[in-house]
Order: C-alpha cells, then structure tokens, then sequence
C-alpha cells in the first residue's frame, strides 16, 4: 500500500506499520490512518472520477487503505442516492436541503461500507472468520458481506436488536449471540472471544480501516453535489465511528484539492443517550449514559469512539443538537412523506436534529444542509407502525368504503 | 412521443393511440406499447449506453414511453446490482448463475420500475392523485415514488399484506385502505373507486405503460452482462405483469439488434397458487385458484395480465415449475448464505425454481441462469425469523459463551 504512511494514535501519535490486522494503540488510543496525499493528488483527480462508472464505494480506491490487487468484496456497497429536497428545504426554511439515503445499501444501512471493508482486510489478513459486537446494523452488514464473500461470522447484538437485523443475520447464516445485556456489555464480551479465539475483528472502535469504508459517504456526498459543499453535513451520532468517517471522507478531499472549504458537522443523539454531545455542550470529557431511546442504533451509553468523534465535531466548529424519540419518528413521517425516503428511527435522527435547529433558529434560509440517513425503516417495521397508526379496515363493497371515508374524513372527490 | 406507435391490443389487434392515461382495449384486451424500432435503432446503441453514468432505469429512455420533456420521478430506481454467484452455481450443478438484486430500489421491489413509470405518466396526465390495488409492492412502491413527486396515493392492500409494507404505505402518507378479502376482491373494489374518482390509474393489468417499466429489469441484465444472453431468466409470477414486462425488454434488445438471441423464460409459482403455471402445464385455458402461499406478493389467485404472461412464457420456449413453500424458505436461506441477499419470499421463488429443475435434472452444467430476486426480505421479517430460528442468547459472560457454544455444537476454534 504505497498510498498509505501508517495507522497513527489520535491520542499519543505513535505510529504503526499499516497491517492487515492493525488494531488500537498500545496506550489504549484509537488509530487513525493516514495517506501520502501528494501521491495520490494526480492519481485522483475530478476528470479520473467523472470517467469512472462503478456505482459503488470502490469507485475510491486511491483514498482507501488496501493493496492494489486485493479484490472489491462481491457486494455493491456505496453510491447511494444523494436527492435534492425541495419541498422539505422549504417546509423547514433552508435555503437547499439535501438526503442522502443510505438505507439503500446491500443490507439496507451505512455500515455496509465498514463491513465491505472489513471483509477486504480479512482477505487480505487470510482470516476466514470474522468477529463483532453490534446494535444490529454492523451485525447484520458483516453477516451479509461476509456470506457473499464465503467468510465465516460471529455476531454478539444485544438482546433488544430489532426483528428486522436478526432476520438479516439468520439468513446471513451468521452466527448469532444475543447478549442478555448493554451494548457495553455486548462489546466487552465480544472483545473477549475475539482474543480468545483470534477471529478478525471488525469492531469500528477497534480496527481503524474501517472508518476509511466509512468515509465514502462523504465522498459520494461532495462528487454528487458535483464538489459544492454545503454548510452543514447532518448525521446520527452513537459510537462515533460514523461520524468520524464522515469527517476522515471530508478531509481527505480538501487535502487532495477535490473541495475548497470543509462544512460543518452536525452531530445529532438521542435525548435518552447523548454522552458525546453533552461532552461538547459541556465542554467537558463524555461520561457513560443510559441507553434510553427506541433509535436502537445509536443507543450506545459507552461511546467506543469518543475521541475520534469529538475531535471531528470540534475540528468542523459542529453543532450539537439532541431529539426526542417523539422528534425522531416526526422526522420519519416527514422524510417518507416529502422525500419518498424511509428511515429506520436512528436513520433520520440526523433530519429530526436538522429540523429542530430549524426551529430553534439557529438554522435558517441562508443555510444549505445535507443530511445522511443511515440506515433503512424496514430495519425496524413496529416503530414505524407505532408512529403512523394502522391502515383503514373496509369490507370488498362500495357503500363500506364510501362509509370508511365519511368516517376518517377522507374527501377522495 | 415520436418512438412510440400506439398502443395495440394483445387480443383483438386493435390500435389506440398513445395518450398519457391509456387503459385497457374495448374488448376487455390489454395493450401492448409498441415502438419505432428503426427510429431508435440508431440512438440508443450499445456504444451510447456505454457513456451514460446514469445509475438507473431511465438510461433507457429511448425505449420508454414518454415525452423526451417528461422529467424522469425523483426517486432513483434501477440500475440494481447484478451478481455472478460462482459457489451458488457449483452447489446447484451450473454453469454459469448470476442474481440480480432488484430488492435493493428505493422502497425495496422491482415494483419500483412500474411507479416510477406511473408517477411520469400521471404528470404527462395532469394528475394529483394516484391509486391502485396490491399485493403489497405495488402499493409501497406507489406510495413511495409518489409521495417523492408531490403526488397523493390511495391503496388498496388485501388485510394479509405484511407489516413491513404497510409500514412503508403509512410512512409515505398513502391512504391506505385494508380490505378484508382476496387480491381479487381488493382488485375490484380498487378498480370501481377509480372509475368512481377518476385517480389516475397504476394498476399493471390496467395500465399498459407500467409494463414498460417492469422491461427495465432486463434491459440492465443484459447490458451488466455484456450483452452475452443467458439460456434462462426466472422469476417468480403472480399478476403475469412482471414476467410480461421482462420479456417485453428482452424483444426490444432483439429488435434492436443489441442482443442476438432471446433466453428462454422460467416461469415459477408457488404450489398453492399456480394458475399461469398450470395452464401452460395443461396447454389449457388458465382457471382461478385458491391463493394459498406464504409468498404474498404473488398469492394471485386471478392474474390479472394472464394473457401477457402466458404468451411470454411460450413465445420464450419457456419452462414452468411450482415450489412449495419450504422450498421458498430454503431458497431464502440459500441466498443468504451462499451470496448475501436477503430476498422476500416470493422475491427469491425464482432462484427456489431454479434449485428445483437443477434438482429434477431439466437444468445442468450446460446451462447459464439469470435469476431475479424482485423484493427484499426486510419487508416479510416473520417469515424470515420462522425459516431461521433463534439467536443464541447468552449471558455477558465468558463462562456462559462457552456454555452457549457447547450447548449448540460449535467449535469457535
């Protein structure tokens, strides 16, 4: 890997030789890879992209850390649809709003990238196992990837994964452990079998490649708006490695000259679990929360990104914002009944926060905003049931469905 | 639309011209659009194609009939992942098998390719508000990509549709009518409200322009695959319109000269509710039967478009095959497994065909298979969890894994 110095500690600044297997620092800090940008500048350049028809994440292969002869994993992860959004920009009063849907991955969520990149690095590691913890959407996309690639997996969710991911992971033919416990507690066990048993470790807080399948997301994000970037970049907010990503994608492009100035990020948690971005409010270091909300996906008390996520906050002059789980499901409705784009609830959390600084004032008709939802509705059907109420029940006969509409006050004339 | 000719009678012959909310012959017939292929021919040519970066079905807009001012919907749908699946291939004793991903448009089935095709036809139209009947797809598809245009829906779903499709119909902020009977009944009670209201109509039987849509699905095999024609497409069939539009595609590449063979289609039904299938099997006029399948998508027990299907299966020289409902759900393990889709059931129907005649020795080493998957199993998690089993579930404990691991037969090591 010419293109790529080695994984250094966001938190000492050691260095290390970029191995296949590279996990954290011997000081117990994250590590951050890092590029010879000088040498992939000419080798990446706007003109090579635009003549490029792979729709996937793979399309950036000179900013990722793998050998030139190591193979994309079989599953098109990436290139998601990036759609302008109008009438929700003017229904919320921002100048452009854009939604990036992400819940059209292979297995319907953002972390495909991570998982799509983890597999490649376990190829290349000659692992033929892989290993992680997981709210469920990491679970279910390294269940998948892995099967298309014919690696074995393990997965540890903990037990209140929605049906959705663990019917991905059944038929992913993963194995699966249900941890009668926290997220916290799911991690830890995981991180134990996984010395134990030596199996690849794909868990994001561990294994710095993966933040780097990550941050295609930004990447797309800025060739698709044709390398205009937007004031704020808008996302849910749980372990931090999502976040992270995105700013990794969004530094990588200014380095390289592909953009001329860096938005700022918009961190958005839950109420019932924000220990990261009441580190920032309070200006002080996160401490453990309750994982109190139904957006299962970034209910994560413990953080196991915290530094790297901060310091992307920080760096962007980010906004911090947190919703209700009620804010969460409104931004559902709205994003399926203005974009046509179903989220699961930690999916559009990153909308709802976006809608609440709209209200607040804090962002107005000056501003140009995208926001990534994450992962799909699909993922997580009785939340999504929970918000809207049920269908109208009629009998096959036009006098029952003319009373039906008389009785909900539905005018179809 | 200078491409296109009229609309023509499958039955009587008869011609219609091409206007915006076409429907079905006097006769009771339904039409078939029909081009000027000579005026195409040298527009849309395999170097053309080669050029366009769009990701979706409307690269194929010469062949689709609309104005060339019409905007193409705003949700992007199409361009799904084709997949070679060399480890399903040698399970199955094949040559060559490739499956292609059609769960993966915007609200997760191929339907997506025949709302998108409505919500351009009813803008042409001048309509707000669009309705149809479904099994379920339809509808959330419908709802989906009207929603995105500003369009108003009404749907008609038989009380049976899963919860992950209703969820998406409310989401999208359809009006959703449950009606308490079959997909015939539905059908109907759908089909008098729009003659009632004057909606703008997306029912495929009804509609000969949603058919045009369905076509894109093998208009992208072929190109993804080089424009080298496989000896089989399957796919599961239930209304008759998706197997009608599929073939559809494939004669315009033919006539085009951009493919120089047709493959033969794999017409494949469910046992418990097989009507097409059985009046190709019994050379006999097609009779309703009793919808009895878990496969809800294509538990049609009167297919609407039987006159389309059946001629698009025998002009193909194609082959008919039933599966049970076991065979449905090991296919869905299968997928899974072996290649990292996750299909609903009747989406992977096609591929459990496929495995049955490889099985029954009609197909072997000799023969190349495309199979397409037409929805994603996040929309029927109940069936999925009830194919696979349970989670392990463990205590956050180590004592407790190896337990676990011993209690179900694994070795970690």
């Amino acid at each position: 890997m010419e293109h790529v110095l080695c994984g250094k500690c966001v938190r000492c600044g050691r260095e290390y030789p970029a191995v296949p297997d590279l996990k954290t620092c011997g000081c117990g800090g994250i590590l951050d890879i890092t590029y010879d940008y000088d040498r992939i500048r000419p080798r990446l350049t706007k003109d090579v992209l635009a003549g490029r028809r792979t729709p996937s994440m793979w399309r950036y292969r000179e900013l990722l850390p793998v050998e030139a002869d190591t193979p994309a994993p079989p599953l098109r992860v990436g290139w998601s649809p990036l759609y302008d959004a109008p009438r929700l920009a003017e229904q919320l009063g921002l100048k452009e709003l854009w939604i990036k849907d992400d819940g059209l991955n292979p297995t319907a969520s953002l972390k495909d990238r991570a998982s799509s990149m983890a597999v490649a690095k376990a190829r290349e590691a000659g692992a033929q196992v892989i290993a992680c913890s997981s709210t469920g959407n990491a679970a279910s996309s390294l269940a998948g990837n892995a099967a298309a690639a014919g690696l074995q997996t393990y997965i540890f969710v903990p037990s209140r994964a929605p049906q959705g991911k663990v019917a991905q992971l059944l038929t992913f033919g993963a194995t699966v452990l249900s941890v009668q416990g926290s997220y916290e507690d799911t991690f830890e066990l995981s991180k134990a079998a996984i010395a134990r048993w030596g199996w690849y470790d794909r868990n994001a807080a561990v294994n710095p490649y993966l933040s780097e399948g990550k941050k295609t997301v930004s990447l797309e994000l800025m060739e698709q708006l044709g390398w205009c970037v937007p004031d704020y970049v808008a996302l849910s907010v749980g372990d931090g490695c999502t976040i992270a990503g995105v700013w990794k994608g969004l530094k990588d492009l200014y380095a390289l000259g592909l953009i001329d100035r860096l938005p700022r990020l918009i961190s958005v948690q839950a109420e019932g679990c924000c220990p990261l971005n009441r580190a920032i409010a309070e200006d002080a270091p996160w401490r453990p929360m309750e994982e109190n909300t139904l957006a299962d996906s970034i209910a994560v008390g413990v953080p196991r990104n915290a530094e790297k996520a901060l310091m992307a906050i920080r760096e962007s002059h980010g906004l911090v914002v947190n919703v209700s789980d009620e804010e969460i499901l409104e931004a559902q409705k709205l994003l399926g009944r203005t974009c046509g784009v179903f989220g699961e609830p930690a999916g559009v959390t990153g909308t709802a926060g976006v809608r609440k600084l709209c209200e607040q004032g804090v962002l107005g008709a000056k501003d140009t905003v995208a926001s990534i939802v994450t992962g799909n509705g699909l993922k997580d059907v009785a939340n999504a049931i929970r918000a809207n109420g049920s269908p109208i029940s009629v009998a096959p006969d036009m006098q029952q469905l003319l009373q039906a509409f008389a009785d909900n006050g539905i005018d179809p004339a």
